[in-house]
């Protein structure tokens, strides 16, 4: 499951790693709500299989906030109230199965490169309200030494040099996020993203400007992507998608500009590696099953040849 | 063997890593020079371990420039006259051995994890002539998908914006490289680092700027290096590690201070990851070594185990 600030989205897996069921439930807040609705979504997938919840194999979940994996806690997911919770035991105590914890970001990765069928190195970049990236190396999640790998959002890179509520100026995730296009274009109120491109199109300067930024902000975190880890596909995630067409051509656009004054940054083939992830694609969900499956050391998780099919592991994955 | 553009350093590792003989001689330029002092310095560590090339089990090359190695080539290292080298074949060819080759900073990166013991994600920072980082993982290379992971040198940070070569303005090698240091503080020469902190104690502003700048480049790139890929340690080395403590001082100074203005920096615990490559380790040599021979998919190379002991590999790698 992944369980984000407004809607926690579940998924069922088969062992080849296909989704056989799926629900969505919006999210309750705080520990306990946030544990109610976890448990909610298990026994609702449990339904829709038609089995009981003790049948499924495991329980992966993708949360934001600094993930412990090996305390099993959840620390700093403000937009869910939780400051920290044992999550891993709390929801083993409630299902009697076993449960995996991954960052939100790092799971969506995972289930990006699963759904799209990449291979080598996978970079994930999600442009949500926050900016961060998560990566995949060979079917296996990177998450660095304290599960913060990827933190990227908070680069200063900006010579705007906006406060970012880090405490640092001008961070990457003061351009190009959802939080960003709600500073720079205040007209637009709480969700500019749906509004935006249709003040740009009526003239509005302002939006035009808060686009521009966004989009130069996007290539910028593609190119540092490529320059620090040389993914084979950066794959763009997150809400901003909505923004569709228009910003990732603007930022082909931007990365192949960029490459014109640049020999260098031509050689590294920047914008043929950009690949966007399909609407509606549920990749966190499926990630954080997929890499709670690929803990085990005898398990076939791959990123292209899906879950395994060992003995070990007849049943479903929720 | 470590091929840099003024010497070549090689060694010669027993069974367990450990270091049984080495030798240094200047690099010839150019590919037929680069060629013949590869080839002199295996015959030399032959000599000195009183055998013949042969008993070598394979020998290993750190180069600059890109490095393909699926094709074993070399491209673009200029600072050697090479344009393009087929290094792996022609090696093989000269020496009847086994030839692996690997870019120079992660040869440094895989060296600087076993001789320090490191485990877990390590990134090497090299300071020299140039900017670039290396990255270990669990004991291996991580070296990205065609062989550029780490290329931080040409992200463009600085507000300055001073023109880097690579055809971007304000690149963190704008910043913090010898030559930066040549460009910032012209009156230091070609070999500025041997000179700079002198001039700052007696008083020379340009130096002091100089200095600062790059205390504050090196800073921003441990930051960086630390929010992309969250290692356990940031080992530094290369050729500025001559301006000794008060660089590496400078440098976690520099980071505490922006902990103290940033929650979110604080807890990462930015300085204590710092680590400095002792001198004169020969870890790109070294490096190049273990990493041929951990190609070998039943090889036994591990950052903390040491190269294997296994029957198939009983001499000594060069
Ligand atoms: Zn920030
Ligand atoms: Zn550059």
């Amino acid at each position: 499951m992944d369980i984000g600030g407004s809607k926690t989205e579940a998924v069922a897996l088969d062992d080849t790693g296909a989704i056989v069921a799926s629900t969505r439930l919006p999210s309750a807040q705080g520990p306990a709500g946030v544990l109610r609705t976890a448990e909610q979504v298990v026994e609702d997938l449990a339904r829709r299989t038609d089995r009981g919840v003790d049948e499924f194999v495991s329980v992966g979940v993708g949360i934001p906030g600094q993930v412990d994996r090996d305390r099993g806690e959840v620390r700093g997911a403000y937009n869910l109230g939780i400051d920290l919770l044992p999550l891993r035991e709390r929801l083993r105590e409630r299902t009697g199965l076993p449960v995996g914890i991954e960052n939100d970001v790092t799971a969506a990765a995972v289930g990006a490169a699963h759904l799209m069928g990449l291979s080598g190195t996978v970079a994930y970049l999600n442009l949500g309200t926050g900016l961060a990236a998560g990566y995949v190396v060979d079917g296996r999640p990177l998450r660095g030494a304290h599960g913060v790998a990827g933190e990227i959002g908070h680069l200063p890179v900006d010579p705007l040099a906006r406060p970012c509520p880090c405490g640092q100026l001008g961070c990457l995730e003061t351009v190009a996020s959802g939080s960003a296009l709600r500073s720079s274009w205040p007209a637009g109120g709480a969700h500019p993203g749906h509004t935006l491109l249709a003040a740009v199109d009526s003239g509005d300067e302002e939006a035009r400007a808060a686009f521009d930024h966004l989009v130069r902000g996007a290539a910028a975190s593609v190119r540092l992507l490529v320059l620090a880890l040389d993914p084979d596909t950066v794959v763009i995630g997150g809400g901003l998608r909505l923004l569709g067409p228009r910003l990732f051509d603007g930022l082909r656009a931007t990365l192949d500009r960029w490459s014109t004054d640049s020999p260098f940054l031509a050689r590294l083939e920047l914008s043929p590696r950009v690949q966007v992830l399909p609407e509606d694609s549920s990749a966190a969900a499926v990630g954080a099953a997929l890499a709670v499956a690929g803990d085990d050391p005898a398990g076939a998780f791959g990123a292209s040849s899906g879950v395994g099919r060992s003995a070990k592991r007849p049943a479903c994955r929720a």
